[in-house]
């Protein structure tokens, strides 16, 4: 390797003379030396001790009988379930009553804080602000759940990953393939749960480097990240196919290829059979939460520093177009991932910093763009308020025309017109809490729309935004949406659980 | 709290009109509202689930009989035993044979890597310079190992502490109490063990604070931060003192206080027994690996960015000098502990940066202090070489008037006259690998001197730095330094094992 060469090389010129305890005059250095890194993909042992806490446990006296798989999806192929990001998968009234009528039952994951705590660990010396979003990032569930033939995967940063049993709740496995975070996705197809390692950290020659050059990666040096493959029955290790910068972003899946962005400015194609590199694109930036979308034969993807979108041909991995909104700044644009429906692509992101009696603040601003050609369609500003600690903006939902999302800057959902941005409501979620609240996808599901927000999920009508009904979980959900399959709605959530709730305990109206 | 009141004000003031999805001015906001931080000390719960892979294992079985506790150190309480850094216990002729023979074993700890790979995990990808750093800082053993009462006592990034038995090697208990690396050496005094919690990494926010203002917090909302007591039989949580910045330090115990630095800036004496603060002094600036020792009524700790090195009263936490040293920059002085005989304090660091061919170049310097004063008794330069990534120079350990240290920018060990600096021999570390070694102090043990680098463990002549013998344990050992009690070395090392082995297999000449 490069720096191997070069390092050995100058410490080889030096030794002789440094041994005498004197300093010595640099020698000129061979440089372009060629990179050997035919080997991103790892198939071999995992660094974890036999019998120890991250060996992998397995339970298949667990997993749903054959009658209880039915009715569910048979694969996961992204985040939030599908390119408008509604994880809705009603069922027939034929199929079991627990299915439909929804079960109830809540997973203590490995660092799991009481429900019924309302402060996250740690918050009289973290701070409301940055406590909960410290819970999240190191030991809670950043974002949803996947649901496929009735088993519940879930990812924690909490280092492990789960598939739960969708009727019990029963543990099936769970495996912590590396020392790293959590935060995406499963993504489940054929036999394969997909994982996404990342670490939403920084190292202090990166701190530097961006002191410097206004560049820096995420994650980079900072634990093992990359895409991660097991075996969806057993979790059994597959392999992992190792980035530099971090995979935050949960991959998107397409016609055998899984796609993804990295902190380190990539955008990968891989073989999702053997985890093999198809393509590479450095476009720069850094990725953060914004999970890539496929969509005719391009992938749409966000990066932050500096903030752009980009579309690239999902073959070649040739970038078609890079669009970026004006004020957008910060973790911005790498943030939220896109809903896309009818050839337009919406995303939101804060812009326009301004400190406001030493507080910085920020609107958000929501737009649409062609997925054609990038050209933004309609933009609208979601107001103004106190910069939000980690995930800055809301991911967005579309549902028959109307894009809905919110806003943790003024801790609002809003339901605006796709084809022209405009507004037909607002709601104001109670009790925000100091990290902003109104991050996650809502759901559209058999006529009502569900947001899990706070510690609460609410059944909301969609036509005005009334509230039509409440349950409370406790703990906080961040970037969680709800996963609604017949009659449950399944969470994970910021205190290191995953959650199953019947739809008729949120929404009074719903019958099963 | 001010953030979180700040914040809900910030939001009350502007929800109205938001919900209308307008923008709005923001009100002028209270100023100066106080803290409530009255719970830095946490003594309840753990997010730790029942039954789950982070929940405390204890096996009385394991621990020593009463017999196999004597001729150990009765209690440890600093980084590598004491103010000379020398943690060597020779036993009397009359100890138990196992105890004057040594024993030999290799504990997996939770992410082991076999000890027979030679490159890290990761090598391929992360590369050679970076892949064993990030090996050790999210998986293995940063620093040496506690021996007390019959019991080897390591903590490990792999986020558990661990109690084993010193003559079996088998575990007697392991627990992590919060979801963050343990990169210190277990102190042990009375019934308690304490640990160090804190995290190498920066958020973004940090990334952008150090480029705008040169300032930064190392851990500060990164995962949960402090010193954790323990009951040391046991592995019983007692009390957490929670710190926003990182406490990668290990902390140093004198007359019932416990004494640290953090990486925000702050240095704290806390109640050994109750966890409660005594006295926190901001000096600003972050700490990395530099562990206070505290001497004659005095706490010394090196802090970086700024580099000055701080002497505090121990009773009032008042700054009683600070120096610093020309050329220090990156972690430089927040690295290395100093270590301290005779009234002066030897420490070292990297100094004079310069871009090489596009490659950093880095000096390293050695210096006396007066320990009174502050004053710069000698300073020597150790050579110039590639930038070492992660700690970036060598712990020094002082014997009889003579400190021996090494730099990971150069490999070599030096032996230097306390008072006079003068050179008395230079040893260059054989295949020292890209990420460069010589950082662990060495130890002197019955007339030889025991150095644990790379995969090896060394026996020298210290007063020649001839090699005697050589031992291959394999792994990688970073700031390790030889723990030795009658017959045996324990060290952790960088692929996550405790390893056991008899000094005479390392020293030919040694006869116990």
């Amino acid at each position: 390797m490069k720096t191997k060469t070069l390092s050995q090389a100058l410490k080889l010129a030096l030794c002789g003379c440094c041994a005498a305890g004197l300093s010595a005059p640099l020698v000129a250095l061979a440089a372009g030396e060629s990179s050997n890194l035919s080997s991103e993909t790892w198939t071999g042992k995992l660094p974890i001790a036999p019998f120890g806490p991250f060996q992998r446990v397995y339970m298949p006296q667990n997993a749903p009988s054959f009658a209880d798989r039915i009715g569910f999806p048979t694969s996961w192929s992204m985040a939030f379930a599908n390119r408008k990001h509604n994880a809705a998968f009603p069922v027939e009234s034929s199929a079991a009553k627990w299915l439909r009528q929804g079960v109830s039952w809540n997973y203590a994951e490995a660092r799991a804080w009481p429900l019924r705590n309302k402060l996250p660990f740690g918050d009289k010396v973290y701070g409301g602000r940055e406590a909960a979003p410290v819970q999240t990032q190191f030991m809670g569930n950043a974002v949803g759940v996947a649901a496929v033939d009735g088993v519940i995967y879930a990812e924690s940063d909490d280092m492990f990953a789960y598939a739960l049993n969708a009727k019990t709740g029963q543990l099936i496995w769970r495996a912590s393939p590396v020392a790293n975070n959590l935060m995406g996705v499963p993504v489940v197809v054929g036999k394969s749960v997909y994982l996404a390692a990342g670490s939403v950290s920084f190292n202090f020659a990166h701190v530097i480097k961006y002191a410097k050059t206004g560049k820096t990666a995420r994650g980079e040096d900072v634990s093992y990240n990359g895409i991660i493959a097991l075996n969806k029955n057993t979790g059994k290790f597959e392999w992992m196919f190792m980035t530099k910068g971090e995979v935050m972003p949960t991959p998107a899946y397409a016609n055998g290829v899984l796609y993804d962005s990295t902190g380190a400015g990539n955008i990968y194609a891989i073989n999702a059979i053997n985890g093999r590199k198809i393509w590479k694109t450095h476009v720069g930036g850094i990725g953060n939460m914004d999970n890539p979308v496929v969509y005719k034969g391009r992938v749409y993807v966000g990066m932050s520093v500096k903030d752009y979108m980009y579309c690239l041909n999902a073959k070649t991995g040739k970038v078609i177009w890079k669009q970026t909104i004006k004020g957008a700044f910060n973790t911005g644009m790498g943030d939220v991932a896109p809903a896309l429906s009818r050839g337009i692509l919406v995303q939101d992101s804060v812009v326009n910093e301004k400190v406001v009696n030493g507080h910085k603040t920020a609107n958000i601003a929501v737009w649409a763009m062609s997925t054609k050609t990038g050209k933004i369609l309609w933009q609208a500003d979601m107001g103004r308020g106190p910069l939000p600690p980690a995930f800055k903006a809301g991911m967005p939902m579309i549902h028959n025309g109307v894009v809905y999302f919110g806003s943790p800057v003024t801790d609002i959902y809003q339901a605006r017109s796709l084809q022209t941005g405009k507004l037909l409501w607002s709601w104001h979620v109670p009790h925000a809490g100091p990290a902003g609240a109104a991050r996650g996808a809502p759901t559209y599901y058999r006529g009502d729309l569900y947001i899990s927000t706070g510690p609460n999920v609410y059944a909301l009508d969609p036509k005005s935004g009334e509230v039509l009904g409440v349950h409370h979980i406790g703990g906080r959900f961040g970037i969680i949406n709800p996963v609604i399959v017949g009659g449950t709605i399944y969470l994970g959530n910021s205190w290191d659980w995953v959650n199953a709730i019947p739809v008729s305990e949120v929404n009074p109206n719903y019958h099963g």
